[in-house]
């Protein structure tokens, strides 16, 4: 039976934390590593990256070796670089060598070739094939998220059988909710809950309590329609085929987890301008390293619009309330159209736009836009007025609001458009594009019309 | 057995819709309705939400009254709205009274109050006691996630009573992956997995096999929290507690899965400025409420922005040049600020920062600012030189974008910090301050220093 080790609340585990930083800062180091064994790989895990460098490592050491792989796989990829970088090449093998074939893939990446070469050595044949399928799937495939711990049985035995030979496997692997029901040929003929075999006369045969409509899921299919799938039938697993419908392996509800939280994690990062997770004790050269791509596209569009200010420096030399009032024209456009293009991405997301739905779209959004347009356009065209004392400017002001917005909201629906018309993903990026077409339109439309009406 | 229902792919279910809409305009009502009878409630939600108003009530229409309660708890809130609206009270109370506690609590804000009472008042004393503890909880709280399907059994009967027991409940609830051992005042004394019960020998007793070290967690718990709990164990299902230790409900993973995707809508639809998820179909009016609120956030900020520019406009009409450069300075600071909020954001909802941290934190930032600031300051001084041929000028510029890089760090790493202090979430609406505060010190900086050396 399974090692148990604790599990810990929320509050549990940043208790053990500080208690872990003091015992490191005490030099305790025995008490320390009793603390350890107690603890569960994903808990070690999550000290391990809210500590600072010296300590993460110094904590690392007192770790027992035949559990450094498991936590491997459990830390965050800025993490695990660092832990990589203190162990040798023997603790290396050692570490991959505890590992099960689809972990192995998971952490493939971040070892160096040699270790790798020698852990497949080591491996079985049966193995060595998981361990390539696992690696041949790109990321964000059903095919790298699939492990390979299920348990088949056929559909001509009886219950009582099967549950025999359940028990002598002693334990079974974790999230076995249900059995597949296989063939000589590993055909999938349909999946037998453990629910269902446990309520069910043992007499009768695994054919006749089968359930024969389940979901089915390729290797190459995508992970974000395999998670959809999981939240819509609330499924804990689900098997894997190839396509001559031969059972090769199984995605789990814990798999589909750690994706969807990686996923959200990883737009939460690029929308706010991070090329990916960050460590956040990582040396300044690093951050700056994962952070200049998006400041220096930003800073392009940032120089485009300011080209686009320059062209009507004559005209802003005559009226300066031109260069204090602009900035709010820019502003309005490229919020408005981020929020066209956020629900109109979580529509996408939700496969809820079809062809014929973006005429629409398009239709509403420009609505949305006139409407906005009166409301905040004759607002801030009376406040300008109020403060410059001039009708033509305040009317400008409401005019460039208000065309401002429209263009906000026919570039808001699109950016998505075209994106999905070239399969690209709809998301990455399109708020940056959006702001410097809002921005530039904003300050041409705005100065554009002033140098017509105004001076 | 409970009657099976298709299980699609995400091909085959944007299909079915496509095949749905053929049939409504076809008004081919009858095939309509047998294709709706064989597919999961999770589905015609779907479909329900992908469809145009008047197509998306013609198609409720069809839906069998009988399955109205189970569909009603799938679709989104603002759809389910227009649903409701759709029907007269005694449909509302024959759906309402097909749910479970636990759901008939998530969807009780959306049904008329006479509706929840006359449904009330048909529940049994236990049922009507597990509503109101649903829904005495507050939104982001484990006891307005958990169910109460739970199977409990006691310590002292052999697994083969219990398997006995079991055999006769004919059909456990979903995602029973383990069975609560209580004594008799329902005190939780381990658990016992149903993995672990099909490999036994059912002669021990339950006592014998329980696990006695589980994850307990309590209805006042953070979702979040439990969420963590979740995806750090693997788990399928955990036990609620009260404070002495009673068993009152079960929290599943796949109300967990769903948590976690609606939160990660929800800050992504907060981060694009929208004040809940919208209805793509909805009416201009019903847009325009939901994302008024932000755009009036914005605007305010945008206006201060202006008004601070309005200090210097004496400035701008003797160098006109600074008009054009002034948004690049005001943008980086921008871009620059919420790259270190996001990081940190991030790293407190994973539980990497503790009271310590800040300094380095602020440090770290502060370094990556002033190396951004060599960079991109040296670059854009550079180019504004070679614009207006100032050497002034540039030197302005560059030493502007340094200094709004350094504020933007200081208040980047400030607004989350204070945000935790006063117990407030860290991430709602960050990037609103933060870019209010760059903007508007960035243009105070390089007008004002403008000011001092140029004119």
């Amino acid at each position: 039976m399974a090692e148990v080790q604790e599990r810990l609340e929320a509050e549990e585990l940043q208790q053990s934390l500080r208690e872990a930083q003091e015992l490191l800062r005490g030099k305790r180091m025995g008490e320390l590593r009793a603390q350890l064994e107690r603890m569960h790989p994903a808990d070690i895990a999550h000290i391990l990256e809210a500590l600072p460098p010296e300590e993460r490592l110094a904590l690392w050491g007192l770790v027992k070796a035949d559990r450094d792989g498991e936590i491997l796989v459990e830390v965050s990829e800025a993490v695990r670089e660092s832990l990589i970088a203190s162990m040798d090449k023997s603790e290396l093998v050692a570490a991959a060598e505890t590992l099960e074939a689809d972990e192995l893939a998971d952490i493939a990446g971040d070892l160096p070739p040699a270790v790798i070469e020698e852990v497949v050595r080591s491996l079985s044949a049966e193995e060595r094939e998981q361990l390539r399928a696992a690696l041949s799937f790109p990321e964000g495939s059903v095919g790298a998220l699939m492990d390979f711990e299920y348990v088949t049985v056929r559909e001509d035995v009886t219950l009582e059988a099967a549950t025999r030979y359940l028990r002598r496997l002693d334990q079974l692997p974790s999230h076995t909710d249900q059995l597949f029901v296989v063939d000589r040929a590993e055909i999938l003929k349909g999946t037998l809950p453990l629910a269902r075999l446990i309520v069910s006369d043992l007499d009768r045969q695994v054919r006749e309590v089968l359930v024969g409509e389940h979901l089915s899921l390729h290797p190459e299919d995508g992970a974000e329609d395999a998670a959809s799938a999981f939240e819509r039938y609330d499924l804990v697993s689900a098997p894997v085929l190839d396509a001559t419908g031969k059972l090769i392996g199984r995605l789990t509800v814990d798999a589909v987890v750690d994706y969807i939280r990686q996923r959200s994690a990883e737009s939460q990062l690029a929308e706010g301008g991070l090329s990916q997770e960050e460590d956040i004790f990582a040396p300044v050269a690093d951050s700056f390293r994962n952070r200049w791509a998006w400041l220096a596209v930003n800073l392009v569009t940032a120089f485009v619009a300011s080209r686009v200010i320059g062209v009507f420096e004559g005209a802003i030399a005559q009226l300066v309330a031109l260069a204090t009032l602009m900035p709010i024209v820019a502003g309005i456009g490229g919020n408005s159209g981020n929020q066209t293009t956020t629900m109109i991405v979580r529509a996408l997301a939700l496969g809820q736009i079809q062809g014929g739905t973006w005429m629409k779209l398009l239709a509403k959004e420009i609505g949305v836009a006139l409407l906005n347009g009166v409301v905040w356009g004759s607002l801030l065209g009376g406040i300008a007025y109020a403060l410059y004392g001039s009708v033509a400017l305040g009317g400008v002001m409401a005019l460039a609001m208000m065309l401002n917005l429209v263009l906000a909201a026919i570039t808001g629906v699109g950016i998505p458009w075209l994106r999905v018309r070239f399969n690209r993903d709809p998301a990455a990026g399109s708020s940056v594009l959006l702001t410097a077409v809002t921005d530039s339109g904003g300050f041409f439309i705005f100065l554009g019309l002033a140098t017509l009406f105004l001076v």
